[in-house]
């Protein structure tokens, strides 16, 4: 029944409570590689469609290189719940895990492509996006097909706590991404509220692909509720990360541009800091600049600027911090094994790609 | 055990075969009374969120006085099939039909939210719909919460078959609508491809609709495909009536507005009967106005008059017509009642709100 010679769970890494490894998520790849490519393969085989433009567009974001961040975290739940340990030769073991973290990765997908679209106001000022290639109205229906086709590979897996999981996660999703409208250019946000944000539009679906993880082992809900918690913190370190990252100049290296947020008057934990922490010039200066979009070409590197003077990114990278450390804590409920470190190094990863 | 004295289905109505009912959507909607307010009761309820816009956003489409075409065909194939005879106090009654037709109006709305993003080229030639009040990215992501909602009421059901039809449709419909986007503009697109675009953007909705009504009913297999059937073919009717309608010029008295398909291009029957029976200059005349575009203000009153001179309207609801007897005939495998006078009347008003 030894099932470490055939499943690639027995290349341990270093304990990760103390320092970050350098490439955590490299690391969680090749101790999943197998179901990783599985994975793969199952994206690129249930993304296909008799109309050609679909598998052509969905291609072009799916195949881009991603990191698969969150199909990793449903594989490695699942390992980490002990998910398929039974063995047996490759072509009888349960690939649940594999199916359902594309289901995640689609999902995720859906919501890239409906996050290109840009209103009129945007397309103005010269902001199209990925979808520039494509249009606006084929991202979106692109999107609706992979996310229909999300779950329908749900159904065949037949469960319908995972249904329940992922329908909830897909409109909290929706809700975080309207509220994320609504707040923006609204400088009165308050920061409960920015977490809402990003609680709904990021966090969830980490949730989610944690859980499912849990639900293919038919584990104990304390496991389940601690992958849950995992998942959430994870998640908004993940995104107090992007945010910080969007207003941090030496970004070139990461493949991000700088100052999409601050162009389109996002309302992210930096710029709260920022504004609350300025004087009544520079709060005129965030008021028009991101409160109503009138800026010029240098008021970007001003923003970056005021916020390396009040400690914006610094304040935002140790909440991110602060939440990484939580969902390392969430995990006690496992035992110590090399997937558990993988996974405690993907938290620290998390934060210290900001470094 | 009668049932007659509690529910709304004794009134009875005129048998169809012959003359369409005037309004047949109205009668059927007076016998399924009850069931149709539980079910915009469900509508209200469910698409409420602590976000305001989505419920807001929702309501301008879901409350704007829809027909509730598809929650009735839901709701009267599940009459059609004895749901919920065995009757009881009205608390104690079942309900899943109520809840599923709510489902089967949420998914209908995301896709019109959806369908209403438009790309810059039209946004250019001033062609800014519905969206135009709150904006393409709220379209997109309101859709996307009411498709998430849906998904998550199905799972309350807890019927994995009903999950399979609805998830099944909603791939179909995006296939659709994306192959609709390929073909636009192109007047060498085939009969038989325009027929797979309206099979994919209305009818697998239609289709869907009609089955989970059977499926809730515990029905046997053949009453399930007779109803899919029904849907099917009532479907394309109802399609191409729509796309007829588009070129007919009385339309003020449907709220309807004349010539949308013209102006973005879409390629519909109309347009291809009158692109092929059309002379040479005539045909110059569809690929310069649908197939590159280029449209001066005279052009639609042409378009329309080049059509009554092929016959090109008439023709395309001749084919309708023979679509919506397909669909009466394929209720032949249920008893003559009522009800399903009321549904074969309602393949007979598809075709005549054209007239």
């Amino acid at each position: 029944m030894g099932v470490a010679a055939t499943l690639p769970l027995a290349k341990p890494i270093p304990a990760s409570d103390a320092a970050p490894v350098p490439d955590a998520l490299s690391a969680l790849a090749d101790m999943l590689r197998d179901d990783l490519e599985a994975a793969n393969r199952a994206i690129v085989a249930r993304m296909d469609s008799p109309v050609a433009l679909i598998p052509q567009l969905a291609a072009h974001i799916v195949a881009a290189g991603g990191k698969r961040l969150r199909p990793l975290l449903t594989l490695g739940a699942a390992r980490l719940c002990g998910y398929g340990q039974s063995g047996g030769p490759a072509a009888t073991r349960p690939l649940r895990h594999v199916n359902l973290a594309a289901c995640v990765e689609f999902i995720h997908t859906a919501t890239l492509l409906h996050d290109d679209v840009v209103d009129e106001s945007l397309l103005r000022r010269g902001l199209a996006s990925a979808n520039a290639i494509f249009g606006n109205k084929a991202s979106v229906l692109v999107g609706d097909f992979l996310f229909a086709r999300a779950f329908q590979m749900m159904v065949e897996d037949g469960s319908l706590r995972v249904l329940e999981i992922l329908s909830h996660a897909a409109a909290t999703i929706a809700e975080g991404e309207v509220l994320q409208l609504v707040i923006q250019n609204d400088l009165g946000t308050g920061e409960a509220q920015y977490l809402d944000v990003i609680k709904g539009k990021t966090a969830a679906l980490f949730v989610a692909a944690c859980q499912v993880g849990a639900v293919v082992a038919d584990r104990p809900e304390a496991e389940e509720r601690g992958l849950a918690e995992y998942g959430m913190n994870l998640g908004i370190a993940f995104q107090l990360v992007d945010d910080a990252l969007d207003y941090a100049a030496d970004q070139a290296t990461l493949g991000k541009t700088v100052g999409d947020d601050f162009r389109e008057g996002k309302i992210t934990l930096p710029v709260l800091h920022a504004f609350h922490a300025g004087d009544a010039e520079e709060q005129a200066f965030w008021r028009r600049t991101v409160g109503t979009l009138d800026q010029a070409d240098a008021d970007l590197g001003l923003a970056m600027r005021l916020m390396e003077r009040h400690g914006a990114i610094a304040a935002t990278l140790a909440r991110a911090a602060d939440f990484a450390a939580a969902a390392k804590r969430a995990l006690a409920v496992f035992p110590a094994t090399p997937m558990r470190a993988a996974m405690l190094a993907v938290a620290d990863y998390t934060v210290s790609r900001a470094r």
